[in-house]
């Protein structure tokens, strides 16, 4: 099978957010990130919710840079005090905390007279940093190798992510198939671990959900090869079939309304 | 001051949630258990996103464990193949996957006739693991150490977690006030980073968010000395209203609707 010998690219997502600990804010950016890298063909590995702490920063880079091919992360690029990303990135791939000119100028041409301390702040870059674009408010996203920094605001980070995504290197998309059925997850269990292990690079996922007040199980079918996808996903169908329902089947992986399952 | 010599009770939590990372499904558990565990004087200092793979959860709580008083896992418990999250707690704390009698006799008395392997299988705990009560679908969580394991399902999840958290200890809640104003977080910067140096025990976040189709930024203080929480708040409002803004003060964090900010 030649998908196998194709090269998996991987990422990970930081999400700098006390207000995301704190409950304040429900993340909306690890949604979007996931569903683009997805489309993009670079597995979403890995997401961590951290501090708004230097320190904090510094770990989750030095752990997961390595690791991954690209690494995102979001929030802390403002102009407050409790705006740290950009220091703690330098001090993560051991550079200098400089004053980029290319980002001052973005930000004298965009603030003209109203330019001050706290919106120079946002100059600040790792030293070697290449600028991403921010169509919407100008203050720029940047890159020190493989890490991507991005503000915290969804819509700011959705167009600033938007601009540069056609030069991220993807391998094959996963693609995927949802098989949905009237079914108790545990009535399926045993037929499904048979169908995984006739089929171990498909990825077999089973998530169970009320539906019109019944249990449901939704089986979600990955696989980066087409003809994979396809053989699964039809013993999927004669499971489910051979144990009295009558499967939906659905390209891609359908979302279900959040609700009671088995587990 | 007295709240300085308390003890801090700190957690983390562990999704564990392949149809997460793929961006199927947006995680409704971490803002439940953000909002709960503040309730209860334990403070969130990390989450991560995993996949629901054996060595994915054993690296997280082997990282995580020793580190916080509690840690709190969701997905991967049920009955299905790709729920190895009890095998993998097992493994990160060196112990046993045993069959759990008082979780069988729970699963027995609820299936009654319809017990089968597949549901049993959600019977299977680390050795020495306490069983945290589920009412809504009976097949339980558990406890290890100071590892809490729960469903992914949020109502169920919910629903055990109520059950315990008036065991878990924690210390003073950390209070918080809202002040928000109609101006650019970047004006409002330089006389705020001075307000946290005049207070450093207080965590002074600002949020940009846009109002009526205008800047606006939220300035959000936690304490856990009332105080200290009123001292510094009153100082956000003079600076606020040096800066020609009216000010509104609320109890807690307000939260803003997700808008563009400056970053």
């Amino acid at each position: 099978m030649s998908a196998r010998a194709e090269r998996i690219y991987t990422a990970a997502v930081v999400i700098i957010g006390n207000e995301v600990l704190s409950g304040r804010v429900r993340d909306a950016n690890l949604p979007f990130l996931a569903r683009e890298l997805k489309a993009l063909g670079i597995r979403l590995r890995e997401a961590r919710v951290i501090a708004d702490r230097r320190e904090a920063i510094v770990e989750a880079l030095r752990a997961l840079c390595p690791r991954h091919d690209y690494v995102f992360t979001t929030g802390g690029i403002g102009p407050t005090h409790d705006d740290v990303t950009a220091e703690a990135v330098a001090a993560a791939f051991g550079v200098e905390l400089v004053r980029n000119p290319e980002a001052v100028a973005i930000l004298e041409r965009h603030y003209g007279d109203e330019i001050n301390p706290a919106r120079l702040r946002m100059a600040n870059t790792p030293a070697g940093a290449e600028l991403l674009d921010n169509p919407v408010s100008r203050a720029p996203g940047f890159r020190v190798e493989n890490c991507y920094v991005l503000p915290g605001v969804p819509r700011i980070l959705q167009a600033i992510f938007d601009g540069f995504k056609h030069r991220l290197a993807g391998g094959a998309v996963l693609a995927s198939r949802t098989v949905t059925a009237e079914l108790a997850e545990s009535l399926v269990a045993e037929g499904l671990a048979a169908v995984q292990e006739r089929h171990p690079e498909a990825e077999i996922g089973s998530y169970p959900h009320l539906r019109r007040g019944r249990f449901a199980t939704a089986v979600v079918v990955r696989a980066a090869d087409p003809g994979l996808l396809e053989a699964a996903s039809a013993e999927v169908v004669e499971l489910l079939r051979g144990l009295g329902a009558e499967p939906e089947v659905s390209e891609g992986e359908e979302r279900t309304p959040e609700g009671g399952g088995e587990s």
